[in-house]
């Protein structure tokens, strides 16, 4: 099946404890359709560039089975660039830069061979752009995953509630559910999201692992202990990606499923953070795509 | 099998967003009997108190099996005092008063019967008393489990390292097991501290789990989504109670039986903090020890 990817294409400067790179290729859908492209092979993208953005990226991602004809290349402009630096605790790091560029102006427009794609990424965008996209689709997707961040429950608390209504998964951290809910307990956190819309709720933790809420249930995916965390940039993207992905793959969306597909979003995102930008999602193969699998498996079997 | 631990025994003040209590049943050797008491039978019980603990406390312990004769009872002074303050996120926490009152002279002797126990459990103390605790010991014992904590490794890190080196199972939290070996990846700094002595590293990681080291091998227990958590105060020596009682009871040491005596320590915890004090502590039944154990074994399980 199809999947739909909307969200930024970006370059990034990035400091961590680990080293530092300057202008490399990131952006929450770049990530996305890297990884999502280990699962579906049929992929569409919409975002917005300048003319800055190198065209053997774009190359690249068609050879993944990325379709770009959503990508709008805008002549004379540059693209959204982001530069952070990661303190000593990884979970934690500053915004040096956020140069919003061709993204200030961002109008989405989907091609008609998008509009009936089964299912749909909203990468974390202004909640009136995620809004914009859905309304453009002519048959509703199988399944709509969202992702969001606190910035917007602080600035766009009303069109952000309108978006959530109308998607399937939402896709936060913990933080941002508490904040959302007013909730501190997690359990009580997903049961008030799901009166907003949402029937699944996924809670990424970094390296912390992440959790799958739908109903009643719940489900944790922890993430690998690695020997080597080199830079955590895009890695809740490559999760999202893996997750969509295969849900996209295996065309079914019941809770079964899903769990697999946290696992599978896990596996890509432990990839991610091995090396900087996309370096390490370029070149993941099935050999080692099957042993980080394992070692999930592994991570939490035990008999009783 | 027989465990001996040594510890405090406290009382607590501590207030949480959830609520306050004051001078309540607290101190990390306390937590630890308690927790082991669901599944060992015969415990030792070494620390100090003075003449204001209540004698049904005492009793109490001995009826869970719990030998105080060890517990050393200091007239005219005062028990260990703690009091905190939990921020709304959980895991962040401010104490306000530490009065050690008898814990500053305490010079911790074994009765004969203790001398053989088998299975060790040091709560977190100065490693000067966890180290004179061992040497007392007539047969080293089959497993010695030590807690600690960063305020060792800055102020007294000489005395800790000797500690260290007598143990097989160190239990520090993630931050903590970052200090103590120089490395951020988890697994370089269980690799480093291995040289240090230990053969199995549990890192404690509260809401977010606990992982289990041990040579190339790594097992991680989630943390169960709680719908109520009031105060998580003692929470990791529940755990830890949990985990060497469970593990005495087995009389097992093996990597295999660590991993479940991880789980039944983390589902101890997660018992201890839906109540302030001990008060959940004291009244689990069989039938909800089972299904808190389920509810983790579903909580990870999935078929891909």
């Amino acid at each position: 099946m199809s999947l739909l990817t909307v969200g930024t294409v970006a370059f990034d400067s990035i400091e961590t404890p680990f080293g530092k790179v300057d202008k490399v290729i990131g952006g929450a859908a770049t990530y996305i359709c890297w990884a999502a492209s280990y699962f579906c092979k049929q992929q569409h993208l919409v975002s917005v560039i300048g003319d800055d953005w190198p065209d053997r990226e774009i190359v690249a991602l068609n050879k993944r089975g990325v379709d770009t004809r959503g990508l709008q290349i805008i002549p004379g402009e540059k693209s959204f660039f982001w530069a952070g630096k990661y303190h000593t605790d990884l979970n934690q790091r500053d915004t040096l830069v956020t140069d919003l560029n061709v993204l200030a102006d961002f109008d989405p427009v989907l091609p008609e061979a998008y509009q009936d794609t089964e299912y749909l990424m909203l990468g974390n965008l202004t909640p009136e752009i995620q809004m914009t996209v859905i309304r453009q689709m002519e048959r509703r997707p199988k399944l709509i995953a969202m992702d969001t961040m606190n910035f917007w429950m602080d600035v766009a608390m009303d069109g952000l509630l309108q978006t959530i209504r109308m998607v399937d998964v939402l896709t936060i951290n913990d933080e941002e559910a508490r904040q959302l809910s007013g909730e501190y307990s997690l359990v009580k956190a997903a049961k008030k999201i799901f009166t907003l819309g949402p029937k699944y709720l996924v809670i990424k933790k970094g390296e912390h692992g992440a959790l799958l809420f739908h109903q009643d249930e719940v489900f944790f995916a922890p993430a690998l202990p690695l020997l080597e965390v080199k830079d955590p940039t895009g890695a809740g993207d490559t999760f999202a990606g893996g997750f969509m992905g295969y849900i996209a793959k295996t065309d079914d969306s019941s809770f079964e499923n899903l769990k697999r597909a946290l696992i599978y979003g896990s596996a890509m995102a432990s990839f991610c953070v091995e090396e900087f930008s996309l370096d390490r999602l370029r070149t993941i193969t099935d050999v080692q795509l099957q042993i980080r699998l394992n070692q999930f498996k592994n991570l939490v079997h035990y008999n009783l």
